[in-house]
C-alpha cells in the first residue's frame, strides 16, 4: 500500500474534517502519499481527486462541515458505478480507502473492498444511529449545540412560564433527543424507540404547574413527529400557552466539540493501522470506550440501540 | 422619592436582568429601597411585588431572560386596571417606577406617570424596533445567537452545495435581518422595508454557482415572510437544492453579550438619575453613542428606522 | 432511610449542580426529604443546612460552579470534626449522606458510613484524577473550555507564526493536556506521565518551520512547569519568537457541556440507587461507558490512569 | 486606480479578516483588482504579494486572526524601505492602498500616500486605543471573550467565597478593563486613566463581606500592574483568599463577534468610497455610530480616550 484515498459522505458532521486529518497525519507518518476525493463517491466516479498537502490540513481540526464536501450518490450501488470509481482510483495509483459518513455509505465501501481496493469506514453522522459504535463523530457537537439552544429557550420559557416543544434531529433515533433531553432537565422526552401517551404528559405537566413549576421544555425527536404537529396535539389536551421550535439545520454544522475531534483523531488513526494490516470491508466504533471494528456487513444486519436507560431516568426525575 | 419599583414588561430580551440589577444598585448608592414587580403590569395590579435585596441580584448580570418574569396585559390600557395598579404602588409606598420594556409598554408607563408616579422606561426587546434608540437592550445578543446560528448552517451549505433560506425574528422591523446578513455574509439579504425580485434574486445566485461560488445563505426577515414560503417561492425561479430554516425562540434568550449589558447598565443607571430629577413619563434611548432621553408620547408618534445602508452595501458586496 | 444529605467538597467543577439536582430529583421520586448542606464538610461540622426545595433545582442543571458552595476542611479528618458533623446529621434526622468532589473528600464520606451513616461519593473535578473512572464530572466542560482558548490563541499563533506555550490544569494528572492538546491539533504536549526531551521538540519545531508550518501550540500540564518556566528553557533550544500563556482558573468554571451534565445525572441517580439498597462507602464511577461502584478504600490504594495512547498517537501525527 | 493592496500590520485583532473581504468585495464591485499582501509591510517589501481570488474570501468574514498574517516592521520607518515598498507596488501595477492595524502603522501608510499611493487606513486592534475612532476592529470580540472568562471565574469565585484579580488587556488603555468590569459586574476595575486606592478597596472587599457578599472580581488593566503583583499588594490590605489570572493571549482571536464584523464591513467598504475619490493618507473611524475620517496625521496628535463615565458608574453601584 503507498496511496490511499479519502472521502466523506452522506449528511456533513462536525468532526469529519478532524478525521480526515488525523488519516492523513497518520498516513504520512507511514510514509504514504495521501489523496483527497471531493464529494464523496460522485466525487470518485469523476476523477474529482487531489493530492492532500500537510499544509491544507493545518487548521481543519476546528472546522466544522467537511472540507472534502460531501453528496448523496445512489448511483454508486450499481456495479457501473463501483467500475467507473474503480477506473480512477487505477488512473490515481490508491490502494486503498478510508470513508466518513452514516452506515448507508458503507454499501459502496464494502463494494470497493470486494474489488480488492480495502476500505474502512468512520461513522460520520450526527444522528448517533449507527450500530457497532456507542457514539459517532458529531454527535457531541449537535448534542452540545442542541443543549445551547434548549438553555436559550428555558430561559424565554421561564420568563413567560410557557411550554415549549423542541425538535432536535436524529433522523430514527432518539440519542440526540435522550441526551439533550437529559442534559436540559426537560420534563418530557419524546423518542421513537418509546411510546408516549399525550394525556399522560398533560397531566404531568398540570401537576408542576400546579406545584410552582410553570414552565416546560418537551424534547423531540424528528423521528416522531414536528414539532407543530406534536404542539397541535398536546394543545388539544389543555391549554398550555405551549409554542413549536425546530432548531434545524445547524445542528449539523459548527465547531466541533473537545471530545467528537478527539473520538475523529482516534478513529482515523486506527483507519491507517487496518490498512497497513492488509484488512478492508471493516467499520470502525467505539464501544465500551474502546475503539474497535466489525465486518461491514455486520452492520447491515445489525440495528443501533439507543440508551433508554436516560428515557426511564428521566421519567423518574419527573415523577 | 424613597421607594422605586422596577418591572419588565412584553418579550423578554436578554440584558433585561442586567438592567434591572443596574437600576438597583444605582438606587441603592441614592438610598432608595427597591420593589421588584412580577409579570409585569399584571403583577403590578396583583399585587406581586417583593422588596429587591441586594444579595438576589449577585449572579444576575449575566443571566438571559427576566427573573421578574415579563407577561402581555393588554388590561392595563384600561383606566380600571391603571386604577387598581396604583392601589398597590399606595399599599407598598412606591413613588417612582422603571419599566423595562418594549414601546407598547411606555402607554402604561405614561398613564402611572400622569397619575403622579413618575415612570421611566428602557428599550428592552430583541427587534430593535423602538423609535429614539439605535439600539435596544438584548438586541447584540439576539444578533450573536443568530449569527451563530448561521454560521454553523453556512458549514453545511458549505459541505453540499446548497441555498439556505434563514428566517431570523425582528417582528416588523429588519434590524436583525441587515446586521446578520452583513456579519455572516449573506448572499441576500430580505427586509420588510425593502422589496425583493425574486427573479434577481435566482439570477444572482445562478451567475454565483457557475463562478464556483456554490453556496448560499439568505437571511430573511420574520416580517416578510416565512423560510418555508420564501423557499417555495425560490424553488419556482430554480433548482437551488434549497432548505429553509428558522432560527426560532432561541434568539429571545442566552447570556447577553457584553454590549448588551454594559448598554443595560448605562440605561437602568440613568433612569434613576432622571428620576432623582423628579421626571417622568420619559423613554430612555442610546443615540449615536449617548444615553438620551425622550418624552414617551414622542415614540408614540415616530417609527423606528432600520439602518438600510447595510442593505446596500451588502449589495453592492454581491453585486 | 427518610433524609438524605448532599454537599460539594474540595474544589469546584461544572456539573456539580447537575449533580446536585439529579441526587434530589432522584430521591424525590422514591418519596425522601432532601437536604442542602453548604461549603462541604465544614458547612456539615457547622450545621449549615437547609431542605432542598424543588424549586431551588429549577434552574440548576445549566449552572456551573456549586450553589452549595465548596470548601477544603482538613479538620474534619480528626474524629472530633466526625462527631460534630454527626451530631448535625442527627439534629437534622439526615440518614444518608452524598458527597461530590475529589477523592480526598471520601475519606470523611468513609468514615461517616463507618459511623453508620452510609455515604456515597461522586467523582467531581475538572483534572480527571481519580481511579475507577474514566471521566469525572467537570472535565468535559473543563477540556472544552482550554480547547475553545487554545483555538483562539491558535488564531493569532498563525497570524504571528509563533509558537505558544500553553499550561493546562490537570494538577498532577496529564488528562486535560492529552486530551486538549490532541483537539487542538498541538505540535507537542508535555504531560507529568512522561519525560520530555526539550532538544527533541526544539528540533521538531524548526523542522516544521522549514516544511512552511510556522506556528505551533505546545500543550503544557500544570504538573509539569509553569508556562514561564517551560518557555524560557525552550528559548536556550532555539528561536521561536515563543509566549507563554496559562489559561488558569476559568478552566474550573462555566455553563457544564451536555456530556458533564448527563455524567452528573446518570451518577446523581445511581448515588440513590446505592442508598436505598442500604449501601456505603462506595463511589461511583464510570467504567468503559457503564456507570459502577467501587469500596472508597479501593481507590487509596490505586492511582488514576491517563490514557497515554493519545501521547503516542499525538507524537505519530507529529512525526 | 485599477489595482489596489491590503495588508495587515501589527497585533493582529478578530474582524480583520472581515475587513479584507469587505474591501475586496466592494473594490470588486467597482472593477478594480485586488491584491492581498502578506506580513504586513515585512511582506510589502519583500514583494509577498498576490492577486486575491474572489473564492479565498468566501469563509474569511468569520475566521479569527488574519489570513494575510501581520508583523511588526520598523524598518518601514526608514525611506530606503518605504521605496522598496513602492518598487513593488510599481511591479504589481497597484495603485492604492488599504492598512488595516493599530495607529502605529498609520505612519507607514501616510508615507505611501505622500509617495503618490493613496493608503486608506483602519484601525485593526483589539486595545480600542486609537483616536478618533469609538470603537476599533477587534474590541468587541475582546471584550466577549474576556468577559466570558470572567463569567466562568465568576463561578469559581462563589463556589469558594473568593477574591480573583482578573488580568485583561488593553496595553495603556483602560477601555477594555472599564467594559469588561461592568458587563461581569466587577466589584472594583483599575484602569491607567485613574489612580486607585488600595487601602479603599480592601475596606469595601471587607464591607460586601460582612453584608454576605463574600466573593468578588477586580479587573485590572494590563497597563497597570500585572495580575501577580496587584494581588500581592492586595494581600497587604486583609485576608481576601485571593487569586491572580491572567486571561492572556486568547482575547487576541477567535471568531469574530457580529458588531465587530459589521464593523469591519462598514470600515471596508468606506475604505473603497474613499480610494475611489482620489483620497488617501486617511484614517477611517466610527464616531456617534457615524464612519468617518481624520487625516492621518490628526491622530498623531491626539490621544484616545476612554469612557471614564462607566468608571464612575461603576463605583456608584458598588458604593
Amino acid at each position: 500500500m503507498k496511496k490511499i484515498g479519502i472521502l466523506t459522505s452522506g449528511g456533513d458532521a462536525p468532526g469529519m474534517n478532524a478525521a480526515i486529518r488525523a488519516v492523513a497525519r497518520r498516513a504520512y507518518a507511514e510514509g504514504l502519499e495521501v489523496y483527497g476525493i471531493n464529494y464523496g463517491f460522485a466525487g470518485l466516479v469523476a476523477g474529482d481527486i487531489f493530492p492532500l498537502d500537510e499544509e491544507v490540513l493545518n487548521d481543519k481540526i476546528a472546522r466544522g462541515g467537511t472540507f472534502l464536501y460531501s453528496a448523496r450518490y445512489p448511483e454508486f450501488a450499481k456495479v457501473e458505478g463501483q467500475l467507473k470509481g474503480i477506473e480512477q482510483l487505477k488512473k490515481f495509483g490508491i490502494d486503498a480507502l478510508v470513508v466518513i459518513g452514516g452506515d448507508g455509505s458503507y454499501h459502496g465501501a464494502l463494494r470497493l473492498t470486494e474489488h480488492g481496493y480495502n476500505t474502512v469506514g468512520l461513522p460520520g453522522t450526527i444522528d448517533n444511529d449507527i450500530p457497532y459504535t456507542d457514539f459517532t463523530i458529531g454527535f457531541d457537537t449537535a448534542l452540545n449545540t442542541a443543549v445551547d439552544a434548549i438553555d436559550k429557550i428555558r430561559d424565554t420559557a421561564t420568563s413567560h412560564r410557557r411550554v415549549f416543544v423542541v425538535e432536535v434531529m436524529g433522523r430514527n433515533a432518539g440519542d440526540l433527543a435522550l441526551w439533550a433531553g437529559v442534559a436540559t432537565g426537560a420534563e418530557a422526552i419524546i423518542v421513537p424507540e418509546r411510546d408516549y401517551d399525550m394525556d399522560k404528559i398533560a397531566k404531568r405537566l398540570e401537576r408542576f404547574r400546579e406545584e410552582g413549576h410553570d414552565n416546560a421544555i418537551i424534547v423531540l425527536a424528528e423521528g416522531v413527529a414536528t414539532a407543530a404537529d406534536f404542539k397541535a396535539e398536546l394543545d388539544k389536551h389543555g391549554d398550555f400557552d405551549s409554542r413549536a421550535n425546530t432548531i434545524g439545520h445547524m445542528q449539523r454544522g459548527g465547531v466541533p466539540t473537545a471530545r467528537d475531534r478527539v473520538l475523529a483523531s482516534k478513529m482515523g488513526n486506527y483507519a491507517i493501522e487496518l490498512l497497513l494490516q492488509g484488512k478492508g470491508g471493516l467499520a470502525i466504533g467505539i464501544e465500551d470506550n474502546k475503539i474497535t471494528h466489525h465486518p461491514m456487513e455486520d452492520l447491515f444486519d445489525e440495528k443501533h440501540h439507543a440508551d433508554l436507560d436516560l428515557y426511564d431516568m428521566n421519567n423518574k426525575f419527573n415523577q
